[in-house]
């Protein structure tokens, strides 16, 4: 399942320049009964299988190390943002728990997991997808894994805005062309441009990123959003 | 790079089942030059490529139908959820446009895509792992996709609230034991048991879903919350 991540773009550039490593363990195999079974239905009713926590713990326990930092991916985790990426890439040695169904028995998690992660407010079929975004995100900040002009690329949410719309060649493109401002050379009426448009499209997709940042606004860049608002 | 989802559970089963078709389509075939460049500098500046709006239309055109629904796949979107993913199920015909760098011209995306969704507030390699996430998740409304008791699994996230932690065998595991409600075969009790778990979790790593609810709770419930955001 995770060749995704394996076959191509940077992250299969760092893993094959050992920057980093993964390794995957399949749960299935640390089974203690010949149907190879993992999981058991939930003590006390409710909705689809849980895992077994013994036999989660048998294959922690084949990979777990004295610096191993263990991240459970579980909807009811935080929701991961760039901080978490940023702060992981400083571990030496992630452990991510993929679980399915309705996930790993609570006391093994408890136990276990150092930091709980959820990926967003949305039922997916398992902890797979959830963990390649993150060892994609969490790899990017490991020093390396992106070459210099990569890194700066970075900066995306820094701000606490979303990025303005690019633009590249063609000039004109059904009609529409890039706006006249960008190819003024004027880096200082550029940048304005650019705010403006990050405050448009941050306003209309993500009035709560707005709200996190409204004391950092000018008057003006005020008036603005409320003009967006308004006009809806 | 979408054998992860092609390969494995519930999705790779409706794909086998023809109960969902996935196709895709490679940016770079419709490239118009000898080394297959499909991206340029970003005009007024910035960092990383764009992805050059004529080629990607001639991509698009490929496979646009009239019941084309176009999804642009981008940190700048709204943020992805069950909402999203149950509204999507409708659709008969979904494209998913994946951008790489710095992602695709604005014009083109400005033309085409009927919703910009986002992942989540962190930076990757590009819109393929979303795109991925998007799939299992939408796949998971269209009736079929998922058997009967599956289905009910789709309750997460339904009355605002995490899901409380799960249990199952062995009802000992490292000196901790099963919570000895669950075992009471007491409806009633249970319930409200896992009605205060829920609230418990929710509050610790979802505030921000709390407040979306707060007016529908009860004032038990109010102190409850209040108790545990006091104590940290």
């Amino acid at each position: 399942m995770f060749n995704t991540i394996k076959s191509e773009g940077v992250i299969a550039r760092a893993l094959k320049n050992n920057i980093i490593q993964l390794d995957t363990v399949f749960l299935r195999e640390f089974a203690d009964n010949p149907r190879k079974n993992v999981d058991n239905h939930p003590i006390g009713g409710g909705d689809g299988m849980v895992l077994r926590p013994d036999i989660a713990e048998k294959a922690l326990q084949s990979v777990l190390q004295e610096n191993s930092f263990v991240v459970n991916l579980s909807p009811a985790g935080k929701v991961f943002q760039s901080t978490h990426a940023k702060e992981l890439a400083q571990k030496k040695h992630i452990i991510l728990l993929c679980g399915r169904y309705a996930g790993f028995d609570h006391r093994f998690t408890q136990k276990y997991a150092h930091m709980h992660i959820s990926i967003g407010d949305f039922v997916l079929s398992g902890g797979e997808l959830p963990a390649m975004c993150l060892i994609d995100s969490v790899s990017r900040f490991v020093p390396g894994v992106l070459g210099n002009t990569e890194s700066s690329a970075q900066d995306s949410f820094e701000d606490g805005l979303l990025e303005a719309p690019p633009y590249t060649h063609p000039e004109i493109f059904n009609n529409m062309k890039v706006p006249e401002i960008l190819f003024s050379g004027d880096h200082k009426k550029i940048a304005s441009h650019k705010r403006k448009e990050q405050l448009k499209i941050t306003a209309k997709n993500r009035p709560d990123l707005i709200y996190l940042i409204w004391d950092q606004l000018s008057r003006q860049e005020k008036t603005l959003i409320e003009k967006i608002w308004k006009n809806g």
